[in-house]
């Protein structure tokens, strides 16, 4: 007796296809935003296959989203109905096309049922696994349409207004409208708002919805909201509700400690990030809803401190990548490509998943090797005309070869060689490729004079911006003098501008952790997350500037209500705690083996809960004690200076006073 | 004032969008048998964009299939709502998505009016003009339907039988039927046939429809019948009417002469043609309703005497390639490939159309080079595992390199590098790999002992057939002592397996005209063709042989109804008899220059039109007298071994007795 069938499709394209609904969907007021940039789809004809040994015999269904027909032994058969495969070895075909989604099929059988174990192809040579996902189970699904679950939520309070009324869900959600019963003619309006402000500013209001008159019954598509005003009618002109539309995510990681702001914190990321994290990791579910690699690259760290959901980072990662050819870095940004393939190798570090990495490493060879092909002969890469030479938002020298691109080149090098090593590729191209860059980097970068690395070296302007220090720091570009002369020079130094983005705050803050200045990290952490915590949020926002007061808070890009206040970035505390303050972290792939170094970070008892692929780890430390369990073997503590094995299900106990 | 605004899109994707529509399309029975090659889609997301001159303020709506906005100056607007513009210059820019099927947008204005002035973009670096076909012209109108035209159509007779009916519409046809009206209550089962047994043969018949049981209307798919058997139904039971759907096309072509079989051939031949040039040139309108690239590069031939539709060849053309990635051959055979990159030349030897030269050279370029990637040290292409190298359905020894492919590679290189020199490309190695190739293949496949080409060196075999060696004589490989011993060995020698397929047979009527054997053609078609009319066709078939009798005559490919009734290139009579019977052909691209060499070919008289990019030669020729008249400079007159220009506009007489 076989698993139960569940529908399969071409490997990538239900993330492609979902990828290309996802982009397509941004709204604001009475017009869509698209992204822009080339929008990859599924493949729309495809062909599955299976040599099926049938120990008895068995009837087999083919049921298909798309058009087809079933070969089976050299002869063609109708889909939706029944085949009789009789006892012995049958080999089965099926081609399905639809060519406005996703072409995918569900075989009900024995030996016939559908599952990864068939092979399909596009009519290229390669025939590769089926792809599936384990949320499609039932004969009536459809992968077109993504799994979400819908839960009714209530508003918490309710103002009636004349001719409208305004709804406050009491913290932001994702949730589509249902308008039943409308006992009115004329046409209604209602504005949502992430801030009360925004829902009541009906002229700036960024997402709206106009049910127009005469409609009984209306179906809003999901939006992002806390409030909801609606004008045109009464309360008891209609009956609303609410379905939360979400993923759902396994809450595995856990964080606590003596700061109860901290404490809250942790669990308003946790939400923050829970919104964001759906078919794929967003930016921000109102604004702009679209999937950024260098945002999704943090989401990914993230994630492995609190859900370890592979899939959702799998789906990502496909997603971001697309079709060949490439024409464009992605998100049009240079440094996304290469978070992009930092990422896979960050991927492999936390699972060791083996067939995903084998089925993306010709995508991430592609990507790499477009990268190659844009880089002059000292290996640098330059942004041509139109790529977005981003970095962060910052003052940074983009003259030519830019540092921090480098930095992120050379990683993205040692990425790739790193994953071809784990498949046997033994391509040592990348790695000379890597050192030869790394070794450019220093000789061209490096300022002796500044101690530090500038930005260009072609300008001439030696212009030393905090971002490729960091980097250097983090990813060990240096040796143990240049890493002191740039944390005197560069990140203690305040001539050197201050990071302003939270985005690239979670790159500083990270280095402050490696540099032992946890208690900073944390009064930062109280003061930036905190502060927006004093002011209602109910998630954490885009940006956050102390010193910017009233509805300015709520404006960015120049747009009114421009700022998103459910940003995925802003749940950066949750990696920052679990890896730094709870301190746990794979030693080697997939936490095979793997490191707990507790710290305080001037907190009296920090305690918590880390997934490490497959297990969980616990720790509480106080001043006076240390306590670690673990359900999976590999670990090591490290603490005081000393290290100490941890057994699987054994406590580790350890007085520190 | 400008002209109409028109429907624009991304250029190449209405084309490669409707073919993929058209792939997904075919029918057997109760299955749907998508085409077994990789189906390209459109671009979902594009940008266009525009610097408007408004010399006056003006209004400016734009209508999209699909959701975007509109860019006006650096400010975002709707789409289908009013949009002032002021005097003075304007930058547009509009981004549309549509997830299922082609983004287009239609701009009603003056000076903003949409059309090929417009640029587009896919969000990759180069911007296009955009595409536009002058199909859709009224903002109602939407691309992703195909601009068919329906005329209703009578059945010649209807015949009741118990609790059923046989209608025959008199001839073959393609045609949508509408029942209305259906008084009874249980299922209809409609049973189509291009043959009056398939349509009886309920078991067999390849085109079915059922009307579910309790239907009182019902639109069926357009299908290819000359015969529908309805059962279920008496005539009273339901009204029925068949809308013809077809696309217009002008016959600008026409030939008579003294046969009257030659005649009937002609029309017949037209109106096979007609019925299989729909979106793009098919090979039958019943099966497979695919575009084969080595039958489209026929249509192409045949359009020339007939329609000159420029549109039609274009649209193959683009659909046929595709995008890129190229990863196999086009229809999956290797020298298919080479047919669609030999139609360019082709078609920019009928219409020297610079726009879509340059449009498609790219794509040209790309598959040229994916053919060369492919080669061996001495230039030759074979076959790798799964690729189909066909030829043609005959005894071929294709073993390694085959002859004839190699023939068709050197033409594409031709082929390339004369469509880059009308650029001025100059991309010489194309043609030093055409004449190395052509020298290897002299070298390597004339068998000087048999005085012909063999298909293969590698096997040792020396197999001749007659297929390289009638390319040798088409496109120049021999010198004139080869050609002549290839005339002898092969050609009039009846140890050399006959020519099969109407598809090679093309080929080889081609190459006896060629020599001069135009009597023999001329008795062929009488025969071969006449044929099938003596038979009571009313379109030509796919395949006819005298011997076969009965319903044998319908299989083919084992399959009882397999055979198609209404082949493309059953049309070849119509390229012979206007090339080389009016003996019309361009001496230069685009027929800047031509040549009008009549010939009777054993009639007493013929006398025709031939459409000349522009314009027409009217030519009638008797044993006596020869008259021509063209509205279009550069024509030349050759006639008993002399030449004299033809004067535009001025009839060209001369008494040949």
């Amino acid at each position: 007796m076989n698993k139960a069938p569940e529908w399969i499709w071409y490997p990538g394209d239900y993330e492609i296809f979902h990828h290309l609904l996802l982009n397509t969907r941004r709204e604001e007021r009475d017009y869509h935003w698209p992204a822009f940039w080339r929008l990859d789809d599924c493949y729309h004809n495809v062909r599955f296959r299976k040599q099926v040994e049938c120990d008895k015999p068995e009837q087999m269904i083919v049921y298909a989203h798309g058009v087809g027909h079933v070969w089976v032994d050299g002869k063609k058969q109708a889909l939706r109905k029944p085949i009789e495969l009789s006892s012995g070895t049958h080999m089965i075909e099926i081609h399905v096309a639809r060519t406005d989604g996703l072409p995918c099929i569900f075989v009900d059988g024995e030996r016939s049922t559908s599952n990864s174990s068939w092979e399909v192809n596009e009519f290229s040579f390669d025939w590769l696994p089926a792809g599936c996902n384990g949320l499609y189970m039932d004969k009536e699904d459809d992968p077109n349409i993504f799994a979400f679950r819908y839960q009714p939520i209530s508003p918490q309070s309710i103002e009636k207004k004349q001719d409208s009324v305004l709804y406050d869900f009491g913290r932001e959600t994702f949730a589509a409208l249902l308008i039943e019963k409308i006992a009115v003619q004329k046409e209604l309006s209602l504005y949502y708002g992430e801030s009360c402000e925004e829902a009541l500013d009906t002229e700036h209001s960024i997402l709206i919805d106009v049910i127009p008159a005469g409609m009984k019954n209306y179906r809003c598509p999901p939006r992002a909201f806390r409030y909801l005003f609606i004008r045109g009618a009464e309360i008891d002109d209609l009956e609303l509700t609410a379905l939360y539309e979400y993923l759902p995510l396994e809450k595995r990681g856990s964080f606590s400690c003596s700061n109860e702001s901290i404490n809250q914190i942790w669990e308003v990321a946790e939400y923050t990030f829970h919104l964001n994290s759906r078919e794929f990791f967003l930016d921000g579910i109102k604004r702009d809803r679209w999937v950024w690699s260098g945002d999704a690259y943090q989401s990914y760290l993230i994630n492995n401190y609190v859900y370890f959901d592979t899939d959702i980072a799998k789906r990502t990662i496909i997603a971001l990548r697309g079709k060949d050819p490439i024409v464009k870095h992605i998100n049009t940004i240079l440094d996304y490509s290469f978070y992009w393939i930092m990422s896979i190798l960050d991927y492999y570090q936390a699972t060791k998943d083996k067939d995903f990495i084998a089925f993306i490493y010709p995508r991430m060879k592609s990507m790499m090797d477009y990268c190659i092909s844009l880089t002059d002969e000292d290996g640098f890469i330059r942004g041509r005309k139109e790529d977005w030479v981003f970095i962060d938002w910052a003052d940074i020298d983009k003259t030519g070869a830019v540092c921090a691109e480098q930095m992120l080149m050379a990683m993205s090098l040692r990425a790739t060689w790193t994953c071809g090593e784990f498949l046997g590729k033994r391509e040592a191209d990348y790695l000379n490729r890597y050192e030869q860059l790394k070794r450019q980097i220093n000789m061209r970068f490096w300022d002796e004079e500044l101690g530090a690395y500038i930005d260009s070296f072609e300008s001439g302007k030696r212009n030393v911006t905090r971002h490729a220090n960091i980097f250097a720091l983090l990813w060990d570009f240096s040796d143990s003098e240049q890493r002191e002369r740039i944390i005197t020079n560069v990140l203690q130094n305040d001539t050197v501008p201050p990071i302003s983005t939270p985005y690239f705050k979670f790159y500083e803050l990270e280095a402050m952790c490696r540099i032992g200045q946890l208690d900073d990290v944390s009064n930062q952490m109280v003061d930036y997350w905190g502060g927006m915590l004093q002011l209602g949020a109910t998630t954490f926002w885009e940006e956050y500037d102390r010193a910017v007061t009233g509805r300015e808070r709520l404006g960015m890009y120049g747009d009114r209500y421009g700022k998103s206040l459910c940003h995925a970035w802003g749940a950066s505390p949750i990696y920052l705690l679990g890896r730094y303050y709870l301190g746990v972290h794979p030693t080697s792939a997939g936490y095979d083996s793997f490191a707990v170094e507790p710290r305080l970070g001037g907190f009296e008892w920090v305690r918590g809960t880390v997934p490490i692929n497959g297990g969980t780890v616990s720790v509480e430390r106080t001043r006076q004690s240390l306590r670690i369990v673990t359900d999976k073997e590999g670990g090591c503590v490290r603490i005081q200076g000393q290290e100490f094995p941890l057994m699987k299900n054994v406590l580790f106990e350890m007085n520190l006073s």
